[in-house]
């Protein structure tokens, strides 16, 4: 490495929160020379990180992630816990994102001194914004945080992102459960390794069932991180019922998860993500534009299907060669 | 092309539902020789393609999509219109996907002549469904259905993989305005040329308001296909109220933007997420496949970061050209 470390490298792993903003910032940026910056910090930071539980989150719309997540946070953060919470957003495509643009969704946890809140980063693909989540997780953990919590949307691949950014993940539910149960998508189910029934305060009795409903579709699961079984339990993020219980499955987790092989696992996939990028990088370097652009039209216009444009610019790619 | 077409040609562009779905059954295999056949079927029926208004469709879970597009599907084949049902589901990483993996879910649509319904293809990446499902289109089309319903999951990002394809976007909401709004992503709002609140017939007065709150929402979104301006309307699938409404709807769509720019901007868009495909794979076929793994593990260990990995094989590969 260079002799001289990054400004923000030490200001950062003291934990000094406008250090950590701006060294978030700086990896989020699209500047050649950021991003360089932005690697050398990291990878200075790098052997400080990994030293945090990573907690992803998702639920429908109406569950209430964001009230959740703020009382099991301030609780966390009183106990002496540092909590980051962190978004992944990428369902928007033409704006920026939709979640945590707005710190006001949890007013406690934000004016809390051990507590961290960073938006999604917004615009670019699913891949970018995983990406720039990933690293905003090393630099939390550099900075001392010890809780990470990843908050993500709805139902779709953006829960598939973050399960594989974290480890453990924690599926949000509401009490009604036939309606819920199957408006939970399996594949959803199938990441989850906690199961929460928030709000139960508002019908306790429908939270016990849905609760019940939720143990009994887990079963019918395989497990993917044995030999821990998801769980499902009852929370309720209003009066603060369940969530130590929440937490508690959440340490039972850590400890029965071999959590060093899952994040082994996890960044060589990280790996072969960027990697596939750096290729398509190096790819668009190598070929003729002119070619491309005319099968460009040729499949615009309806000439060609798109895998013949593809094939032919290939195949004339290795006759130049 | 060849001299001889191929044996599901001519079967599929007499209509014929069994070749059509054989010729789908071709393209989402992933087998070489199939996919050679695929592309010669699909290059002999592309210039038949195109005749269809493509209709995507999303919503929350319990929104009553099944019930609505069975509901508007007979209706339209009743009315003479040729209805295929398509789905894109990649919810689910770990098993198959979990929409349209029944066709009990519209059981009057199934039997009719007039309809087509195909489930989700299943496994791979978001990417590869995505190539399925508009191979599929192309295929319907080719065998004279002229409406395509491509169904899809919740919020994410599949509904603008589903945009992407289709000629309009239709989400689905319900009665409950307020809390449905706070819901609804706007990433999935924008990509909408038309709302429909579903299952008014359980609320009227809730739905009037619901239609009046999304028309407000939508005034505030900048237009995306100028110049037709989104709409929101009111339906029941239960009792058919305002189906035909929607469908007056989509037929006004049609009319007022000019599908051919379009549907050429989205078969550029398809060919170049193809490009990147291929290039991954020409790029793997050119790299020392030990030195990836040694990075890769240097990767997983914390050796290095994901960015410093890829960067080192990308330095070592340049250097040996």
């Amino acid at each position: 490495m260079s002799a001289a470390p990054h400004p923000l490298t030490l200001p950062l792993l003291s934990g000094n929160r406008r250090a950590l903003a701006k060294a978030i910032t700086l990896s989020e940026s699209t500047r050649p020379e950021h991003e360089a910056q932005a690697q050398t910090l990291l990878s200075e930071v790098l052997p400080r990180a990994g030293r945090s539980i990573r907690v992803g989150l998702t639920g429908v719309p109406g569950v209430g992630k964001s009230t959740f997540i703020e009382a099991l946070g301030v609780r966390l953060a009183d106990a002496g816990h540092r909590v980051a919470v962190l978004a992944v957003d990428p369902s928007s495509a033409r704006t920026g994102g939709s979640i945590m643009g707005d710190k006001t969704r949890m007013p406690r946890l934000t004016v809390h001194e051990g507590a961290f809140i960073r938006p999604s980063p917004s615009g670019g693909t699913l891949g970018g914004v995983a990406r720039r989540t990933r690293e905003a997780v090393t630099l939390c953990e550099a900075a001392g945080y010890d809780v990470i919590l990843v908050e993500t949307v709805g139902v779709g691949q953006s829960e598939t992102t973050v399960a594989a950014m974290t480890d453990l993940f924690v599926l949000l539910t509401l009490p009604n459960a036939g309606d819920e149960l199957q408006g939970i998508k399996r594949g959803i189910m199938e990441l989850a390794d906690i199961c929460v029934v928030n709000k139960a305060d508002t019908n306790p009795q429908a939270a016990v069932r849905a609760q019940t409903e939720l143990r009994t579709a887990l079963t019918l699961l395989t497990p993917h991180d044995a030999p821990w079984r998801p769980v499902a339990l009852r929370a309720s993020a209003l009066t603060g019922e369940g969530l130590d219980g929440v937490w508690n499955a959440v340490e039972a987790y850590r400890d029965a998860v071999d959590l060093l092989v899952k994040r082994q696992g996890q960044a060589a996939q990280w790996f072969d993500e960027l990697l596939r990028e750096a290729a398509w990088r190096a790819f668009q370097s190598g070929v003729d534009g002119a070619q491309v652009q005319a099968l460009r039209a040729d499949v615009a216009a309806g000439r060609l299907t798109a895998v013949q444009g593809v094939s032919a610019l290939l195949d004339g790619h290795t006759d130049s060669d």
